[in-house]
């Protein structure tokens, strides 16, 4: 079941991007093939819900009824779990649905890490350990990386920031980047996405909010750069070099 | 822009979970107010687009048209890109609609890696590393993390990666845990995840795929258990101790 409703986790603030809402609920629909999405999409607007996130997949859960064949993870706004599963269950093909929290409430705040993997690696240590000092304090943060070589890859995934669900900043890690990585990074900035980059060889680091020596360091700031507990502001140190 | 037309992120295949799809295509339409989510989904299907994942956020590149306030990210199968774009523009309040690469093409399947923040960096360490090696010949495999205390936490956690999208494996780092996470791993499991864990106190390493006590090792199983491009079965290996 993943009808989580620890209490703890529901009144987590939730750092989705699109922040400012006023009420922020998760739910998980079991549903038959006879269920449509836009039915159940049609459902949660007409009871006022104002819909974030969907995702579907094909229901594996064993022991279950046969016939439920898709799950929809659905994250909205401007409705409470009660009301959206009221509404979610008047819909042809809903089997069950159950609250949970949200993936920002349990997740956070994403660090995203992209470069050659042995750096990728020490980042991460940073990151790790430093987002482990601030969730202690309260904070959800958590560290994601993806070790890739080739201009046109990390120019990709670069881009692939931008529509990441909760990425805060980003760390590249490597030792040579420029080109089209240097571009992506100019357009994912101007999304007002911060980068830090390690010092390397190329064109991206000038291109960077910050620019740190040391991988370890470069997580650990990265994490504080975005951390509400912590007293650290990007704005102020923007360009410069450690 | 993110509208990436690289040809070479467009061939990759997509491990999402929802597989076996026909065409996978990812669009971003870029909205005004007047734009309403539901009407754009009834105009994708009356196209025949299945909808898999959707993801709403507000608009922030900078030097835009103020009138855009709203993206959204759409991943699509049984459609083509130019297809689902003829029918995005269909859309009152749509001004712009570009195709992308999946996110599951650019950061394919996913490694999480939750506990204590130590164990979590060096797990992560073993996990990028071997990711990396595979990742250079062909594969997509990224490696997430979430460093956190507390035995509800991680639980609603464990939960939680149900719902994540592309989460393929699970290694749980951590030193103690029991009770309710190894409910949580019970029920992750019962899905269809597999579940390593390092050797440990408490009861959740009786209740994983695999147990292993080095941290880098169990990183690099994890990758190898979910990697096309490795000879590793879980299946043969399910129970041991390493």
């Amino acid at each position: 079941m993943s009808t989580h409703d620890d209490a703890h986790e529901e009144d987590r603030p939730d750092p989705s991007i699109p922040s400012g809402a006023n009420v922020l609920t998760a739910i998980e629909v079991r549903a038959t093939d006879a269920a449509d999405l836009t039915e159940l999409l049609l459902a949660l607007r007409a009871a006022g819900a104002d819909v974030v996130t969907i995702n579907s997949f094909p229901a594996t859960k064993k022991g279950e009824d046969d016939e439920i064949t898709r799950v929809f993870d659905i994250e909205l706004r401007d409705l409470g779990p009660v009301e959206a599963l009221a509404a979610a269950e008047t819909v042809p093909g809903v089997y069950s649905a159950g609250a949970r929290p949200t993936l920002g409430q349990v997740f956070g705040k994403r660090v995203i890490v992209i470069g050659g993997g042995a750096q990728v690696a020490q980042v991460a240590l940073g990151a790790v350990s430093e987002s482990d000092r601030h969730n202690l304090r309260g904070e959800r943060i958590s560290v994601d990386t993806m070790a890739l070589v080739g201009e046109a890859e990390i120019a990709a995934a670069v881009r692939a920031v931008a529509d990441l669900p909760r990425a805060h900043i980003l760390v590249l890690a490597g030792s040579l980047m420029g080109g089209e990585i240097t571009r992506a990074v100019r357009e994912l900035r101007q999304l007002g996405m911060p980068v830090v980059a390690l010092s390397m060889a190329g064109s991206v680091s000038a291109e960077a909010d910050l620019v740190v020596s040391d991988p370890v360091q470069a997580g650990t700031m990265a994490v504080m750069a975005i951390a509400d507990t912590a007293r650290f502001d990007l704005a102020k140190l923007r360009g410069r070099r450690y």
